[in-house]
């Protein structure tokens, strides 16, 4: 029978598996970066100053913290457990910096629930292409 | 004498004091969530689906809960501490949605210093334009 | 014969006439708006917060006066006189706010050339809808 | 005592003083003229055709003067005088090209005051990251 796949999933509470996990793989590129920075109005000059990041430490500009973040988002949205869910909490520590051009992979894995209240507690981390971590963390969804 | 006021700020450590707040307003237009949901390939439907938005019990689309917090990245990157600065964590807690069009004011306060790690602890919230909490937060970022 | 229209001209400068002018009209929209604040990193109130801006004189959000101004640029481009030109200077008189959901009409007419030096004189306006002039200005541009 | 910074200022005009200055520095990506070129259409090859680009005397993409005189209008939107001002007048002199990858610096430096109309008149150049005169020009704020 043909398999119908939408971008966005929808898993019901009980199908969801303590072991489930996710990811989306993306290089975040200058692009990305400059749109990033110009939505939310944050030119520290590390993100958007070329120049200036030459000086830095990390000899080029990074990727603001916030948006590898976002990238769990994508994952929270879309099957942990997606549309039927709301986003309740998210903790983040940030280890390395993500440099333009880095690929990023983020990954969602479910590792507990908490049937009385239907969440998910979910470890959401962020790898580099080296397999470095860049972003440890954990999410907290509830599935209606 | 004449004041030179810089976009990004430089603040030392040790000017900076418990209390000190930052904030920034804006209004989260359509175009917002759509560059947003382009750059994370976030496309949940209460995001990015006019019509289904209109079926939830929200009426319709919702920012991503992950872009209203970035705003809280933006006053970390300028001026808590600002170029001198790395961000070393934060914790989200996602109280109420975000509608497109409503008005958030994005607020750090630095609520506590470690002084041996010059780390900042920054109390982070987020309201929209009734004054209500839509995140809740806690932010540590290290001062060079 | 077929004619070929290239979206950008490359006009000589013999075939300029005092008088030639050239218009493109648009509608600003918030996205517009938004985009523009984003990538100059202008998020003064008056142009980015719906609710501050209902307190003003004006009611509501306005475009930056630049933005709207750089729709001469555009004249400049791609006739006046297009590929085979350089913009030397423009001078912008801002008379008139122009909120979003405006339609604009920017117009460049030559009203001078100065052989020796190959260039051109440019009376460049920006009315709105009502036909009410929001910029006043001139512009050189030197011709290869 | 607590210092509160926010992202735009409102500087009373009886408080600035002949001499103040402000500046932002940002690299001028492809992304920037990308988007700005699509915001006002401005499709001029030698900003978005790298193949013509590469035939001209500068060797590759320049950024449209307009946007990199744009950087000019966020420094008088955030503090010269800021939330409390408006735009009255612009001159720019276009003085050497800005290629995609330079880094600019905005800057704007009040040179005199008006004080029956509290008006500002402003220095304002931008330089590229070997301190260069790109742009050079004169604004007039009217501070309420």
């Amino acid at each position: 029978m043909p398999i119908h796949t939408a971008f966005v999933m929808e898993r019901p509470y009980e199908e969801i598996e303590i072991g489930d996990s996710a990811s989306i793989t993306k290089t975040i590129t200058e692009a990305d970066v400059v749109n990033y920075a110009g939505i939310i109005g944050d030119f520290n000059p590390v993100h958007v100053d070329a120049e200036f990041a030459r000086t830095t430490m990390f000899g080029e500009r990074l990727a603001h913290g916030m948006l590898t973040a976002s990238f769990i988002s994508t994952l929270v949205g879309r099957c942990m457990p997606g549309i039927n869910g709301i986003y309740l909490s998210q903790e983040l520590k940030f280890l390395k910096p993500v440099k333009i051009g880095d690929t990023i992979t983020a990954r969602a894995e479910v590792i507990g629930k908490i049937d009385e209240k239907r969440r998910l507690i979910v470890k959401t981390t962020v790898a580099n292409q080296r397999g470095e971590l860049v972003i440890d963390g954990k999410a907290v969804t509830k599935v209606f």
